[in-house]
Order: structure tokens, then sequence, then C-alpha cells
């Protein structure tokens, strides 16, 4: 675990920015919470999990799910909204864990991402652990597949992430951690119904053109061009493709979050561009990446005896 | 009105994708809507103006305003969300307008546009006005100005946007419609109590770091470096920054929409980086390009009167 061992240093998260303790109030403005407005360590304090994923409802089902899944009191079916004040984001807590939305692509992503790291920083949480629960489109692999990210590359299978800083570009890393996807796929070795498996995760800044899809406004390139870069993809090792991955693996990796990712992928793109399944089978689907993660939590927490031979790490 | 000219066709939109014609069926996903689901002519056939905006309260907001301004039947309370299917999106409809959400950055614009591109082009829309109706960091404007956008720019100050396809760039012009512009600057005049401008928008793929923030979870530079970013911005005429405009004008350019940007700033650049002012306070400067876009579609369908000495452009 020496990714894990880098990572902490008391456990807390790492903000890298000296003017924040100059400041004398923060406002997370996309968030609708402060420093000021909000007692932040009562509120969040004892935080160990974060789960996100773009869409509000599927983690509002997430948190419900994990409500049940922890067996606390109620049928949380009036989890409120923490982030009620805006509808940039949604935000659930269930006992230690917290589910996030966190909208579609990069630039969504980031803005939470920065204002959840200094929340969490400002509760002064420690040895938190933050998954992303998503949706992807898969490759030469079965839909309905989850695929546990290894390494989350960009459109040129490269394991980087570009950050534009006053106009200049930054070259950022984005490593996750090797434990946590043992940890994951062993956790999925309990869970039968659905094949789980471990692959590079292609990051894009676009649905359409940027991941070569056929069925855009715009298209300029022939479906040979497409599957020839598809391939190329999949022979780099890529299993699916999704739109926040190398972002967040930047973000939380400098923060010194340990990071996961874990998306279901919704059709095999060498077989097509469009998602046609019904809305039944696609709900299912989007339960698996949640199935997965909260066995993860719950043998976390002690309350699942370990699955498979793989040892979990420990806190 | 070359640039009006230049773009229309019949006044339909221009899809250029050859692959699109071969398709018996189009799912617009995260719309959730479709070619065999949904007859798409009849529900939008007669659409000329599309208002889009980060919020999905907005633009709820925003139909509602719409449908009182337009003096349609009812009180507009129950107008149903099209999209209700999918939480991606909101899409309400009042009359001749279409208001859509389309969250936050590049990436999630870029999805929402390719799929209401495609909604357009299938409904046989023509002679569409599409406008953003967004919020926006000033840049040495009085926070709650509008800033009608005559460029939009990327972080170096440039018109282009760049488009990643199959791993490789593509560079866009992000043209928009210089009579749209003067159009929506002479309706201002009626509205005297809040300042219009037109300026340069900055497209940015990040809200912290990429706009120079100091006060995200991350932050390297001091603020000396952003000061001196932030005036060489305003010195090549960047008034106002934000996440979606440059796609926005390149994709609507390409696909032969006429396009405008009209933003409230929440706050001046040059004196902060944290939106503080009250809620109501934000509410109220939110509703400023809903009222002039309100008024700019009122004049095109002759429900008010030219303002100032400006002759309103023709369809």
């Amino acid at each position: 675990m020496t990714e894990t061992t880098r990572y902490s240093g008391g456990g807390f998260v790492h903000i890298k920015n000296p003017h924040l303790e100059a400041m004398d109030e923060d406002v997370l403005y996309h968030l609708d919470l402060g420093t000021r407005t909000h007692d932040l360590p009562a509120m969040f304090g004892d935080v160990k999990f974060v789960c996100v994923g773009g869409s509000p409802n599927r983690m509002k089902a997430f948190a419900r799910f994990m409500h049940k899944e922890l067996g606390l009191e109620g049928d949380g079916e009036d989890l409120a909204d923490i982030c009620a004040g805006t509808d940039r984001y949604a935000m659930y807590r269930v006992g230690p864990v917290l589910s996030i939305s966190h909208g579609m692509g990069i630039p969504s992503v980031s803005i939470m991402l920065h204002e959840l790291i200094k929340l969490l920083h400002h509760a002064k949480c420690r040895d938190v652990t933050i998954i992303r629960i998503g949706t992807s489109g898969g490759l030469g692999v079965q839909a309905g597949s989850v695929v546990i990210t290894d390494r989350a590359v960009d459109a040129c299978f490269q394991p980087r992430f570009e950050q534009v800083v006053l106009g200049d570009v930054v070259v950022r890393g984005t490593d996750l951690d090797g434990g946590l996807v043992e940890e994951l796929l062993a956790c999925s070795e309990a869970i039968p119904d659905f094949p789980t498996l471990v692959g590079h995760t292609m990051c894009t800044y676009d649905f359409y053109e940027g991941q070569g899809r056929l069925d855009g406004a715009l298209c300029s390139f022939s479906n040979e061009k497409k599957l020839e870069y598809l391939k190329r993809a999949h022979d780099a090792g890529v299993r699916n493709i999704e739109m926040e991955s190398t972002a967040f693996a930047a973000l939380c990796g400098l923060c010194g979050l340990r990071a996961a990712v874990v998306c279901v992928t919704l059709l095999d793109r060498l077989e097509g561009d469009q998602i046609r399944a019904s809305h039944e089978v696609l709900q299912e689907y989007q339960q698996r990446p949640q199935r997965l993660v909260a066995a993860f939590i719950q043998r976390r927490l002690g309350l699942r005896a370990a699955a498979g031979n793989t040892r979990p790490s420990s806190d």
C-alpha cells in the first residue's frame, strides 16, 4: 500500500493553496455551503466515503440504497438534499457516506471536486475514500459490464490530464489507488450476476465527435476511421470511455484522496453508437456499480465478510 | 446581414453528417426523445427561439417568465419538463420558445447542442435563433452588468475552439451573429435599470485555476500573477468569463443557427474571486439576461415596439 501511504499525511486531505488559510470565510458557491453559514466539521467531520456520479437522481437512489445496506433507521425515502439551495449539484448523506452528483464532463466534475475537497478540509475529515460511480461506453466488453479503472487516459491513450492555468497548459498525472482497484475487484467476486473487470478508461471532452460517434449533428469521418480509432484504443488497453476520469484522478491524487472509478458500460462501442436499451435495462445496469461499491463500503465497515482471496487493505 | 445570409439555407439547420440519413431511428439519449418514440415535427416544428442556460431551475423560471411576457393562457406554473424522463437536462416549451438547461462546461453544453440540433433538424424547424442566457464573472465591469458577446475567445484570448476528433485536434472558429448583437443591444436601450454592454467573452474549461481564482483546492500562483493575467484579458477586450461560449458559438455556427450569448456578471474578478452577494441579489441579477432576451423575442414577434434608433434585422 505504498500508494496509500504516499497519499496520507495524518489522513487529512491536502489543500495545495497557500491563499486559503488567509480567507476569513470560504463560500462553496456551487454547493450552497460556506464556512460561516454552516458548521462543516459537525455536518461532515466523520465522513469516510464519498461517492460521486453524473446524475442527481442516480446519486439520490444510491444514497437510499446505502441507507438500506447500512441498516440505518427509517426507510431512507425522506433524505434531504444538502445542496437544496442550488440546482448545480445534489448531495445526500447516509452515515459515513456522502453521495454527490457532478453533472457531465470535466469542467462540471472539476468545480464540484474543488469545492468538495475544500469542504473535506474545512470539516477536518480523515482517511476519506472517494469513488466515482458512473456510466460509460464499453470497448469490446459486453453491455452491462462493470469496469474498475486501473488507469485513466486521454483521447491519445496517455495517462495525463492537461489543466490550463493562467493561459498555460500544466500536465498532471492520473494515477488511481492500486490497492482500491484490488479491493473492489475482490468485492466483485461475491456478486456473480454481472461481469466485472479491470481496464483502462478513456476520458474525452465530447460525447459525439470526441468519442468517434457517427450519430452527432456533425461527423466528418467514416465508419472505417471510427473503428480504426476505437480498435487502437482497445489495443492500448481501454475497456470503457467516459468524460470525467482523468480530471477526477488528477485532482483527487494531488489532494491526497484515495480514489477509484467504477463505471458500468451501457453498450459496446465496437457494435454501435446509440444507447438503445430499454429504460428498465439501463436502470438495472446503473445499479451495478452501486451494488459493488455498497459491498465495498460494507466490507470496509466490517458489515460484510471479505470475499475472495484478496485481503482488504486497511486504513 | 451577410452573416445571417451566409448562415441560412432555406432557414433549416445544417446537419453536417452524411451518416444520419441512413439511420432508421435516432435516439436523442440525453434528452429522452427520439424519432420513433416522438412526433418531433408536431412537437417542435414551429419553434423559432431556443434559449439555453446552465441551471435547470433558471431555465424553468425563464419559461414561466416568457409565458407571461407572451400573454399566453394560464399562469404558466404547470409547465411540463419535456425531458422529464432524464435528469441530464430540462426542457420547457412556451409558444415559439424552447427553454433548455445545459449544465456547466463545454462537454455538457456540447452534448445538449448535438442532440438539440438534431432535434431541430428532425422537426424541420426553420429560421431558428438560439441564445445562451448565462451567468459569468465580470472583468472591469460592475457586478450585475449584462454582457452581449461579440466574440467568444479561449484562455489565450483567441477566437477559436479546439475539438478533438478521433484523437486529433480540429480548430474551429467561434463567430457569432453580428446582427443579433446589434438587435439585442438595441433592445437593452428600453431597459435602463441595469447596464448592458458588448464585449469579448472568455470561455475556460475550469472555474478555479482556469479562471485564475485564488480560492480553489489547488492554487500555485500569486495574486500578482492572477491580476496580470486578468488585466491582459481585459486589454484584449474580454469583459466577462464563463465556461460554454466558444463551443456554443462553434457548434451553432457550423450548423447554421444564428446564435448569441448574453450573460450577467455576478462579480468583478478584478476585485475578488468569491461570489458573496446574497441569494436575493443574485436572483435579481440572473433575471436581467432573461428580461433582455424576452424583450428581444417580443420585438421579433411584433409584440413590442422597436426601442432606440437601430432597426431590427428581419428574418
